[in-house]
């Protein structure tokens, strides 16, 4: 570590103090910067090719399942964000007003919009009419505003943050209870096969559900830290909306009914969580499925024979057009390169040496492992090929080993608090009251439960009443 | 029209009520609806289709070429805009601020960014220290607010837009005169070969350059309304924000200079911009390249052969898998599924009749020239690849040809204001000076210098008062 402070690379804050090397990963990977506004940051190329990557993704998804993209206007006028009384009370203790244009008061002031039901819903019940409009499942890209108080965190708590909002509308229940699972699926799929980050399914608790949800389904991330994050959520909305905004529509029996409706979204701070879960001391990991640069050659050259090496370095290059591959010709020292590709999380990075070429060799150093090793030119691009697979597979792997390593079975009180100390990600059964599940974040020094697994059928009792569980739940600390 | 009003569909609008039909068209076609804000409009999927394609185009341009996505907050603290005074007298009177968060005041109000030079630049100030900084030529995908008090016009006048917003530095004058010339290539490429249309390019004069930059071009439509619209700017910012934003950089020499900038913008305008050129009485017309679905296919079928002729459409469809085509299976006549394929500007429609299927054929129908046509079905694929360059080719050719018939030089006032008078599109001779702009706005009753032609050298006088021309431009009414 001494070695890299030197320089000014690499990042120096101790393993525990996980919040700070993030920020300086962030910082000096060039991922993002501050703004002159509080909680509001830049996403500088690097983060902002990680977004692309995603929506690309994201967007091949939910497009070959017939969902369209849309774009509805920022502003929500107060009276509208005020239809669904959960809604309004879940929102607008963090909303941003916009009260004057020019110089001029606005009539009524507007909110920015801290999620699209509103707005979006109130156009709904004037398209729906029959059966045939239904489903309608609508997709936005977007940038939105909560003016949350607590400390701001780059990407994972921000004022301002991207995202994608999916609104659906169907005849029946049974079309949203589908609907929510499955767009859960999507976002696992993207955790997995984009960032390479296994997740936690669940249902949110009554009490952390959505602003105005039947109910919320979830994917959690636990994170080295010792805290999960919740990575993206998707809402049964039932006929909650469909009620306040008037959307009905005729069936083919003729009769009027509230259609039920759902909403879901994956926002930048799955970016964050990435970059939480694989990072090192060394700077930035990431799975070559979502790294701007997948590949940096690093020619090691001297005065005499710099064009000869930066020629071979092109060369390589040009075998790897699948790839999207840097050069790096500065005049900079191997050292300061090799340690800046490293905290830039570059996946591979080529390493040409005189020697080696002449013998017809290249160093491939890996960034998740940190190994060198030695490969035949003629072989590199079945090397590279099978190592892009390799590298996100191993990121996974790992990540899900720390997941399965740090997850306890804690069925009392006692083992729950020691787990939470430890930084563990607890599971444990309840009761389903609301009274337990605030007494759980007491007892623990403020873990809360962060889903019901669904999965896991409740043996004994809750945790902390002792009454007949109903739940199998997780518990830890979060973001 | 009678029969088309009759059944809800098509246009009512005569052909002069220019404005009226393209509204009508824009709602009727889906494209667009109305928010609860007035002057914030709805991109339903037809119209957001249509935006995803220019960016995938432009993207692959900017990228090629070098150009980062990055993404920049929305909001601007007063004090920053302010910076630049030239700026933010241009955009202070259209600016949407925010004032309050949940229930508190915040200390200094925010801008909704009407565009980020501020918010971008003053970042680049920390981000540019030497030459090998430079060039830094960043873009963003955003939506701005600009709160307008004339009359809002669906996509072509509205209170917030999708754009993108490219900003680069150099470390010399003539290499941001270069990008400027060439950004305005690519924006002229996406008119040209997205949506088939041709453009004028010009400078702005100093009156209607964009404020706080040295020099601004742009792209101009013609429209077949008889008024101008500004398509696309490119400005040439100088050194007044680097100077005003303290950007600087140390040369090879050594020495501190500020560096050379330029910002440049093309947003969802430029879709109304394409429909206005191209649409007709039936509605929708548009280039297969930009549309979102390129091909309908009808199958005519009675209660018997439903079965059979939706059996074929779906063979017929299989065969055309390059392309974005939808069946239509609905009950309703054919004559109403050709009626709202024709509103709704699909390019290329595939009739499926009985008797022609049992002779191998299809009937192929046009949007752009209303034509039909039978085609053996084993020529299907090769006639459908060779129809979607013509239809594109076609409609821009008619625009083009649109362009160049009402495009009158005008050499003395009189015969300007006549031009002005018939909704022609007028090239004129001006000396440069900005009284006589202001005259020739008030005597063609509003027209103005749309922007200066620097291809032509002037030969004569200036069109108002006959002192020597300096510039040939172009004078029209304008949106």
């Amino acid at each position: 570590m001494k070695k890299n402070k030197d320089k000014g690379l690499g990042i120096d804050a101790e393993k525990d103090e996980f919040g700070d090397r993030y920020t300086q990963i962030l910082l000096k990977a060039e991922l993002i910067d501050y703004s002159p506004v509080s909680g509001c940051y830049i996403l500088r190329p690097r983060a902002y090719a990680m977004w692309e990557k995603v929506q690309d993704y994201f967007n091949r998804l939910i497009k070959k399942d017939g969902v369209k993209n849309v774009y509805f206007p920022l502003f929500i006028p107060e009276s509208l964000l005020n239809k669904e009384k959960e809604h309004v009370k879940g929102f607008s203790p963090e909303v941003a007003w916009v009260t004057h244009a020019g110089n001029s008061e606005l009539k009524e002031k507007l909110a920015i919009r801290p999620t699209s039901e509103t707005i979006m819903y109130s156009a709904f019940s004037k398209w729906i009419r029959s059966w045939r409009d239904l489903p309608l499942r609508l997709n936005q890209w977007a940038n939105v505003v909560r003016w949350e108080f607590k400390h701001p965190l780059p990407l994972l708590r921000s004022r301002e943050f991207l995202w994608q909002e999916g609104h659906s509308v169907f005849a029946l229940q049974n079309e949203a209870d589908e609907e929510v699972y499955k767009i859960r699926e999507f976002y696992e799929d993207v955790f997995k096969n984009v960032y390479a980050v296994p997740v936690i399914k669940g249902r949110k608790t009554e009490k952390e559900k959505f602003a105005g949800a039947e109910y919320t389904l979830s994917i959690e991330v636990f994170l080295p830290s010792g805290k999960a994050v919740q990575g993206a959520t998707t809402h049964n909305l039932g006929q909650n909306f469909s009620k306040s905004f008037d959307i009905t529509f005729l069936g083919k029996n003729e009769k009027k009914s509230y259609p039920f409706q759902t909403s879901w979204g994956l926002s930048t701070r799955s970016i964050g969580i990435a970059i939480m879960v694989h990072s090192d001391n060394k700077g930035l990991v990431l799975s070559p499925r979502i790294a701007e640069t997948q590949i940096v050659i690093v020619p090691i050259f001297t005065e005499e024979n710099k064009k000869e090496m930066l020629g071979a370095a092109e060369e390589i290059k040009s075998k790897l057009n699948n790839y999207s591959v840097e050069i790096d010709t500065s005049d900079k020292t191997p050292g300061f390169k090799f340690n800046d590709s490293e905290l830039k999380g570059i996946p591979i990075r080529i390493e040409i040496g005189k020697k080696d070429l002449d013998k017809n060799e290249v160093t491939i150093f890996r960034r998740d492992t940190l190994k060198r090793e030695g490969v035949k030119i003629g072989n590199l691009a079945d090397t590279i090929r099978k190592l892009i697979d390799d590298i996100h597979n191993n990121l996974y792997n790992k990540a899900e080993k720390f997941l399965e390593d740090n997850t306890i079975f804690a069925n009392d009180i006692t083992k729950l608090k020691k787990s939470i100390s430890e930084k563990k990600l607890a599971l444990t059964e309840w009761c389903g009251d609301e009274k337990c599940e605030e007494h759980i974040k007491s007892e623990t020094g403020g873990a809360k439960i962060i889903c019901i697994n669904e999965e896991l059928k409740p043996k004994k009792n809750c945790v902390y009443c002792k009454k007949k569980a109903k739940y199998v739940v997780y518990v830890a600390k979060s973001y």
